[in-house]
C-alpha cells in the first residue's frame, strides 16, 4: 500500500504560544489561522517489510538523529490505532525555509493524511486534526483549508482543528518578508516554555487571545480584511511582548523587524492597507489586500535592500494525490 | 530675595509607567531610581515686583506657549502655599538631550528647591519631593542621591521619594548610548496613557513591580551589581512590553535599539556584565561595572557607528548653590 497526501502551510492569526500538556502538545488558548496557497509538503507513505521506518526528505535518506521527532511520531501513530506495521515515508517539503514559514505545520498534515490512506484508518478530519497535532500543534490547523481555529481542549480527544469558514470570500493577500539573516534562533517550543514559565504577563495573554478569538471570528463574517489586520497585528505584537517580559527577556526581533514595523506604520499613515504578524523569528507577514499588496511590496523593496519578498494567498485543506 | 538650587536626573531601574491621577501625578506603582552624578539642572528663583512669573531656560527668555507647563506649574505652588509672589525663574540644563537623559526629572526638582529656599518655606525634603512631583513624576526622586523609591501614596501628601541609599559603596557605572536619530517621539505621558488604557497585560505589570522593587532593595543591601542589572533589565524590558501590547501596538525601539540589546547579550555571554535599561526613547543605558565598562565602551563603539557614549556615576541630592 501506497498514498500520498499534500498539506499546505498555515499562518496563526491569533498566535499558538504555551502548551498545558508537553507530551500530547495542548495549548493553553485557542489559535486561528489562515491555511496558504503556496506552501505545501508531499508525502507518501509506504508500508514496508521491515522492523524499522525509513525516512526521505527531500529525497535524502535521514539518519536516526535527523529523525527522532519523526520516528517518535510513527511510534506514537502505531500506539494509537494498534497496529505494527512500518514505513517508508517520502517527504517532499515545498516550503522554502526561505519563505519564512514553518514546515512543521504541513509536515505533520501530510504525513498523519499519507498514514491515515495508507492504513486506511478512514479517520474523521477530527481524527486527522488530532492526529496531526500529536505531530506539530500548528499542523492540527493544517488539516482545513481557509480560516481555521484550534480549540484547545483538555485531553488527546477535544484538543484538534475546526473550520471556520474553508473558502471564504476575502480580498486577502499575505506579503511574507524574509531578512536574510542567520542569527542563532529560539526554537518556537523553547520560546514558549520560557514565556509560560516566566513572563509576568502570561495569565493576561490567555485571556486576551480568548476575546481576540471571539473579535477576529466576527471580522472573518463581516469580510473586514482591516479589522483582521487590526487583531492580528495585535495579538503578535503581544506573543512578542510575552517574550520581552520573559525573564530573562528575550526577542524574537532583528533591527530589520523593527524597521519594517516602523515602515508599515508609515504605509497605514498614506491610507495604503497593511497589517504585520510575525511568528517566532524576525521576519514579518503582512496582511493586505489586492490593491495595497504592490504598494506595500514596492516600499518594503524600495527602503530594504537585504530582504526576500513572497506572495500567498488562501489555501485549502488535505489533498489526496 | 534669591536662591540658586542644583538638582541630578536619575535613571528609573524599576520604572514608573502609568499615572492613577493625572492632575497630582500620582503613579499607580512605586518605583526606584538611581540619581546621578554627571546630568544636573541649576535654578534660580527671585522674587519680582511683577503680576506674572518670567523664565529663562539656558539664558533664552521663553514665551508663554514654550513656558505654559513652568507656568502652571508656578500657579500650583503658590496656590500650595498660599502666596501670590510672581519669580524670574533662571534655569540652565546641564542634561544636554543628546546624552539621551531627560531633564525635567532635574529641571522641576531645581525649582522645587530654589522656591523652597527664595520664599523661605522650609520645607522637608519629604515636603520638598511632593512638590517636585507636582511638576514631573520623576522629579519627587531627585530631590535625593544615590538609590531611591518613590511610594505611590494614594493622595498629593503621600506620594513622596524616600532615599534607599544617599551614599553606596557599590561598583556601578552607567554608560548612556545614545542613538542619533531624530524619529517622532511618542511622550512618556503619551505612552504611559495608552499603556495603561489598552495594555491587556497592564494589571500584572502593577504586580510585576511590587516584586521586582523588593527584590531590586534587597540586591542593592547587599551591593550586588549583577542582581541589580538582572531586575533592573527585566523590569524596563516588561515596560517596552507594555507598549507593544497596547492597541494600537507602539515601540520606542528603533533597530539600534535591538542591535545594543543583543550586543550586550553577546558580553554577558563572554563574562562581562552588562545589563541594559531603556526609557521612553530609542537610548539603551548599560548598567557596568568600573571593570567592565571600557570593554562594553569599546565594543559598542566598534560594533556601532552612529552612536553616542556618556558615562555616569552615582549623585547626590539637592544642594544650594
Amino acid at each position: 500500500m501506497t498514498r500520498t497526501a499534500r498539506a499546505y502551510t498555515n499562518i496563526a492569526l491569533i498566535k499558538y504560544w504555551g502548551k498545558k500538556n508537553k507530551q500530547l502538545k495542548l495549548p493553553y488558548t485557542n489559535s486561528l489561522s489562515l491555511t496558504l496557497d503556496r506552501f505545501y509538503t508531499d508525502t507518501t507513505a509506504t508500508i514496508i517489510n521491515e522492523d524499522h521506518d525509513v525516512v526521505y526528505l527531500n529525497e535524502q535518506l535521514l539518519n536516526d538523529s535527523q529523525n527522532k521527532r519523526i520516528l517518535n511520531y510513527l511510534d506514537t501513530v502505531r500506539k494509537f490505532y494498534s497496529f505494527k506495521d512500518h514505513f517508508q515515508i517520502n517527504s517532499i517539503n515545498h516550503v522554502p525555509t526561505s519563505a519564512g514559514f514553518a514546515s512543521s505545520a504541513s509536515g505533520f498534515a501530510a504525513l498523519a493524511a499519507a498514514i491515515n490512506e495508507t492504513k486506511q484508518l478512514n479517520l474523521t478530519r477530527r481524527e486527522l486534526s488530532i492526529l496531526a497535532r500529536n505531530g506539530s500543534g500548528s499542523a492540527s490547523r493544517s488539516i482545513y483549508g481557509g480560516f481555521v481555529e484550534w480549540e484547545a481542549g483538555t485531553d488527546n480527544e477535544s484538543s484538534f482543528a475546526v473550520p471556520i469558514d474553508e473558502h471564504p470570500e476575502i480580498d486577502l493577500s499575505l506579503l511574507s518578508v524574509v531578512i536574510n539573516k542567520s542569527t542563532k534562533k529560539i526554537s518556537s517550543t523553547t520560546g514558549m516554555e520560557n514565556s509560560v514559565k516566566s513572563s509576568p504577563f502570561y495569565s493576561n495573554w490567555v485571556t486576551l487571545v480568548a476575546s481576540e478569538i471571539e473579535e477576529i471570528k466576527q471580522a472573518i463574517a463581516q469580510k473586514d480584511v482591516q479589522k483582521i489586520g487590526e487583531i492580528s497585528e495585535h495579538n503578535a505584537m503581544s506573543m512578542h511582548a510575552l517574550t520581552l517580559s520573559a525573564d530573562p527577556s528575550f526577542t524574537y526581533f532583528e533591527p530589520e523587524t523593527i524597521q519594517i514595523i516602523q515602515l508599515i506604520k508609515e504605509m497605514r499613515q498614506k491610507g495604503i492597507l497593511a497589517y504585520a504578524t510575525i511568528d517566532a523569528g524576525p521576519n514579518v507577514k503582512i496582511i493586505c489586500t489586492k490593491e495595497s499588496l504592490p504598494k506595500v511590496q514596492t516600499c518594503i523593496k524600495q527602503q530594504l535592500s537585504n530582504v526576500t519578498t513572497v506572495v500567498a494567498n488562501i489555501g485549502s485543506g488535505i489533498q489526496y494525490i
